[in-house]
């Protein structure tokens, strides 16, 4: 057997915690005692059910935080995972386990970075920050958002940002997200008349009046997107209506949509887009909307190019910036003003069975943050 | 107090009991000493938890059969009744109760109608019949359906039936039902694949696959009816899909339709043009069809004269023919060769709180009947 580089012995520790999100069940303690042995200042931020922290090393100068999450989704049923979730274990080069890559692997790789790089440079420029939480993959509102909030109640404000979500596609450090599109959720209701289908014009079917709708708003072209968002798409998840019953035409019916959105709209033209096409088709609706995160973009300067440099120098490869994919706390730290970029590992397995990342992956991402420390503070 | 009528009475006797569907608990026995007084042979026929009977009256000759049923639908919530469900009760001429109009009082006019009409025709020509069932409310798998089939076992046929359902519309004998439309279902499966709202490149939306081609189905125009039938009508009842998470895009979209059909058109026809449809729209799609009923007619004839008579001389005006409205009963013995005809109270309150019918009414409704079995049977 051989020896695991530090990253990896890290990342095993952290896996075999069954901190199901939002229940820390003490990663944080293994990180906090990691970091405060380098000097940092820990500050523990527990809001209800969940844990976080903030830790901060140097007194002054521009910050660089390390932004990342302990929780891990759920595992489902056990028994079709291969590797069991919370035995980490490495077979054929791969780090088997329910977080390998979202994100417990991130978090090893950047105290392991930083516990090089302050080794070497002890008295590096400006600050480095640890803004982690228990609670990203749920429901998010005593995590980071809260954490964030406490910051700027005291006057700290964060100048650059690395967040270790899995922003890899086929090879660490392939991707590096530097933006997030926006996503406007809505939970609509149409209303109509409930009747009994032998007598439809006592009735007002809103399933029928919303399907020309329906058919129109999934066909509609947003935008083109721009040079940093793709187009900005437009989904329903959700379409109920009917009482069970097959001789009853429902009353209502229920439709919960969600658009991922470009920097080229706004989601007050995005509303009034969409209840025009609903003017359109004369429905009777109710629109209740749910901003879940305004677009973020880091354009190219010093922290991409940073960072960018420390991918080639790590991997030999040159990387791309991407504004793809899913939401992430980088909404709620970007609103701040902060430069926000997410680089972590390979994301193909995140959320599913036999969850797993290469192991070599998770020493060359700490190689990347490493040199990316470097680039940004070494004095 | 004033005396009740005959019918009266024995509406009330009946509505006093809570026989909802499927248990009749006794209306049958008191309509079996009724009619086994005045020499009708009976045959009680009970399946699973459905009771039935088969009563007749005559040796020989054509026979005419009344077809009802003693099983009522739930009350709901009793609170919202002002007027007590199973205590009938007569308030400003209104007789309050479930069954009142469907269709306890059509069973109590016809007893009595019975009686007087075997009093003054002991001889009568032909045979008088009585298929009750205390499953017509319900999924009408035990009761009619069964009763029919063991009678056409028995080589029993019914030439001329007369279905005391609440026919009337704004008084009593205004409407004669002669012919209900086809019911055909359809639980349909359309056929996506699931993915992340984030990600919907990688999936494909069942919802917004379906949206166009629902509109079509909704706005065809399929017949243009007959001088019996309305136009085919097309509803969906009931839509779903979505997982409840407004993230993910759902891997399939459930729609459960019905047409109400004219004799213009044949299931298959039908079944024909919603394929034309949705493979015009590039679906992938299951189709699970339901067959309730095929449309059925009786054409102005020797019943339909009969009754037609029987209403204008019970009440002076002309009463008119319809296939309008929900299935019936009606659909089970009509395909055998009988004549089927509908009359009964008026249908305003059928299935809601406070269920009644005008008093008056069933004594009116008794004449019909009786005047019914004059014109047909009388020596
Ligand atoms: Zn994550
Ligand atoms: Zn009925």
């Amino acid at each position: 057997m051989t020896t695991l580089s530090n990253t990896l012995a890290l990342a095993h520790q952290l896996i075999a915690i069954d901190s199901v999100t939002p229940d820390d069940k003490g990663c944080q303690d293994i990180m906090i005692e990691r970091l405060a042995a380098i000097g940092f200042r820990i500050e523990r931020l527990r809001y209800e059910d969940v844990d976080n922290f903030w830790a901060v090393r140097g007194d002054s100068g521009p910050l660089l935080a390390f932004a990342g999450h302990t929780d891990v989704v759920p595992t489902g049923p056990v028994a079709e995972w291969q590797y069991p979730p919370f035995e980490p274990q490495i077979v054929d080069g791969m780090l088997y386990g329910r977080g390998a890559a979202d994100m417990k692997g991130s978090l090893a790789a950047m105290v392991t970075a930083s516990e090089e790089f302050v080794a070497k440079h002890p008295d590096h420029s400006g600050r480095i920050g640890f803004l982690i939480t228990s609670d990203e993959e749920g429901p998010a509102t005593n995590g980071t958002v809260k954490v964030v909030e406490h910051l700027q109640a005291q006057g700290e404000h964060i100048d650059w940002c690395l967040v270790g979500e899995p922003s890899s596609t086929n090879k660490v450090g392939d991707i590096i997200k530097n933006g997030r599109r926006g996503s406007l959720g809505c939970e609509m209701t149409i209303n109509g008349t409930q009747g009994h289908v032998a007598y439809p014009h006592l009735a007002d079917n809103p399933i029928h009046k919303a399907a020309p709708a329906l058919a129109d708003l999934s066909q509609e072209h947003w935008d083109e997107g721009n040079d940093y968002f793709p187009a900005t798409s437009f989904q329903i998840s959700n379409i109920n209506g009917g009482t069970g019953a097959t001789n009853v035409i429902p009353g209502t019916l229920s439709v919960v949509f969600n658009l991922r959105f470009s920097t080229e709209l706004s989601p007050e033209v995005i509303k009034q887009r969409v209840v025009s096409i609903l003017d359109k088709h004369g429905l009777n609706y109710e629109l209740n909307w749910n901003l879940s995160g305004l677009p973020f973009l880091t354009e190219k300067g010093r922290l991409v190019d940073a960072i960018s440099a420390a991918i080639e120098s790590a991997t030999g490869y040159q990387t791309e910036l991407s504004t793809a994919g899913g939401t992430s706390d980088g909404r709620f730290i970007a609103p701040t003003g902060t430069q926000v970029v997410e680089v972590g590992p390979v994301n193909a397995t995140i959320h599913k069975v036999d969850e797993c990342v290469k192991a070599e992956d998770l020493d060359k991402l700490h190689d990347i943050y490493c040199a990316t420390l470097v680039n940004m503070l070494a004095q």
